[in-house]
């Protein structure tokens, strides 16, 4: 029986002509990713282990995201702690204010993720490198202290679901609205420990941000990790970005799937995941009462790249955001925040009463830069709505694309870009 | 006996010919403040009196500047109970997410404060419109409660300090190092609860952005406020910025002053403040022992504006943040963003390593986005420098203009712009 094309990329990191479903294996790691709130766990993880060295300071990326420019006093310790690690340690990819950025939109631009790399994360998005081909999933601190120190990391070899895309999406539907539909489809659950393998033909109409996005999201579907085809756009991407070697690997024909989707983007129409699951899925014409909102954030780690940000700026440019509504618009790296400066669209967000944090997963996890009140309620690019997600537990968070974020933004309530005549 | 310029402008504010140091007096007021800390308070403070309206919606200016966008739950309510008060009483003057920035930086720029006014905020550093001739003051939220309810607030009519401005300073030397300097001769008390009258030729060779500085840095003397005379650029300010009719007062001849002091410029070198108060100076050339630091801050209601983005943009450009170290800008108001944006300046600042913030007070007084852990070092633009003030009370700032934070930030230790052959 043939294999996956993340059986093949596990088979490969731990040595063994083949693997199957359930089989527990002990594969060797490209990469393992913190951030600054895992990390300081896992070095005293090592610490305990008796564990002082890194197997790999090239392997290793500590990336300060979460609560920088440091928050509080608690934030500003903890980043201490990892940066005087990172120091001793001389680790290669450590990001700290200045060359910041949230860690899933830094470090495949930093070229530190390719196509058929075994990585790990301290950071349950870490799936989102699946958009190059690559084997990556989050895991915990003290997995991640023992990847720190051996390179190695145990896992259950996961079986797969196909999801087969076909068709071309239309003017305003992007990645986001992809996997929220499937999210929709097969529930918060519904890829539990399983690799979402993403094909087809459609997969050429989805550009490397909406394959990151996508992605990022698998885990939201209990996914083990979402990967993708390496076809000419993620060798583009991945020669614009990284030095490193990548290696591509196919799924046999023969593999085998739990289940087969078949995802016609054609057809797919702007998604908004309603409180309190990112299941809870509507398209944006099946909403018809009206929701109006307090706040919109377009960012993080699921939607804060170009893409994401044009569509929001083409939206948003000329108009203005609704009076008495809060637009954050927060760039996912400093390069992207350059770029999207160099191309006019900060100003656009600016002029259209938006403002533009430093680049920060901030607001999507409750952490700051924009944190909801009891009853507020606000449409976010992110990727979690759960209960008191991003702020008082009587808050309410309705995921969506870019697209309608912006668009909601100037309505004041959740709206379809259509509303404004595009 | 003759009054001084304060006295003049709290006599015509009371209805009477004449005032004397000392007096009580109850003053109708142009404008009372508060922010999203403050505001709270106050509107509570109202309920107790039993006060439902605001005197005036157009003479009340609510800016949330210190925590948004929202920092936590807490700063979220606290909003929430602002924008609602601000919603319920039509207040003209509301300032959220999107049309922000710091107080003080914001009010002269939005036309709201001229010279003549009498103005009252629930902030300490609301001494800053000074600069254009008004008499302004920090008061507690119950005295803004009052405010907002009856338009009127009770003054001990304070007596007066002169410090006569002479010469012209040279190129890194700013309107921080004359307050600093100022403080270091007088004392943290050394004006209390007098007013600082600046006069003297040299005045015409501050801009006003220096004369924001040193007005907003009264209160760190103990004064009650800072005033300047109103001259040609002052005017030009109010015009360019304002619609509202201003009145020039000037002292007379024989007004009585405490004390009288000289300041040359031409002789004022950049002066830093020690921890813990903001009167340990020392010249920049009294530092002697080198002073390694962990962050810089560029921003605040102190030197968050133009003169001091352009000061720190001209040490940066073409320079590198020195690794290890956050440097952190913070623009004082949208609009100084946007003007820093199409200047060139947020990009000189961020290729050379540092972050752009959204406007807000943040970390000057520990609220968020550059807190300090344990043993940390912060040279710092703001204004206090108190046992942790800026985060942990093991952590020390260091107050300096923008154009030796800027130095510092490339040297990684506490340095003067000459460093670097500037």
């Amino acid at each position: 029986m043939g294999m996956t094309m993340t059986q093949k990329i596990l088979a490969a990191h731990a040595g063994l002509p083949e693997v199957k479903a359930g089989q527990l294996i002990e594969a060797d790691l490209d990469l393992v990713l913190g951030n600054d709130i895992t990390t300081p766990v896992a070095i005293r993880e090592m610490q305990k282990l008796n564990k002082q060295d890194v197997f790999n300071k090239d392997k290793i990326a500590l990336v300060m995201d979460h609560f920088i420019p440091n928050k509080d006093i608690k934030s500003a310790e903890n980043c201490k702690c990892v940066r005087e690690f990172a120091c001793r340690q001389d680790v290669t990819n450590y990001f700290d204010v200045g060359e910041m950025g949230i860690e899933h939109a830094l470090l495949p631009e930093k070229g530190l993720t390719v196509a058929g790399d075994c990585i790990i994360g301290a950071d349950s998005h870490t799936c989102t490198y699946g958009a190059l081909g690559a084997f990556s999933t989050g895991v915990g601190s003290t997995d991640m202290a023992a990847g720190m120190a051996t390179g190695k990391a145990w896992f259950k070899v996961p079986s797969a679901m196909k999801f087969n895309i076909v068709g071309k999406p239309s003017k305003w539907v992007s990645g986001k609205d992809v996997i929220l539909h499937i999210i929709g489809m097969i529930g918060v659950d519904g890829a539990l420990y399983k690799s979402m393998e993403f094909v087809g033909d459609g997969i050429r109409n989805l550009s490397m941000d909406d394959r990151f996005t996508i992605a990022n999201m698998a885990i939201e579907a209990g996914g083990k990790n979402g990967i993708f085809p390496v076809d000419e756009k993620a060798i583009a991407y991945m020669k614009e970005h990284s030095e490193r070697e990548y290696k591509i690997y196919e799924a046999d024909p023969d593999a085998e799937y739990d289940e087969e989707y078949t995802i016609d983007l054609s057809t797919l129409k702007s998604t908004v995941s309603f409180p309190h699951l990112p299941e809870n899925t509507r398209t944006i014409d099946e909403i018809t009462e009206p929701v109006e909102i307090d706040q919109v954030v377009i960012g993080s780690c699921t939607n804060g790249r170009m893409d994401d940000l044009r569509a929001a700026a083409e939206i948003l440019k000329g108009r203005k955001v609704k009076k008495g509504l809060r637009c954050i618009v927060i760039p996912g790296t400093q390069k992207i925040y350059m770029d999207a400066m160099d191309e006019g669209l900060l100003k656009i967000f600016i002029e259209a009463g938006a403002v533009v944090s430093t680049p920060t997963c901030g607001p999507c996890l409750g952490g700051y830069m924009g944190i909801l009140a009891a009853g507020e309620r606000c449409v976010s690019t992110t990727n979690r709505n759960f209960v008191g997600r991003m702020g008082h537990v009587e808050s309410e968070v309705y995921l969506a694309s870019p697209a309608v974020a912006a668009a909601s933004a100037v309505t004041g309530r959740i709206s379809a870009p259509a509303e404004l005549g595009l």
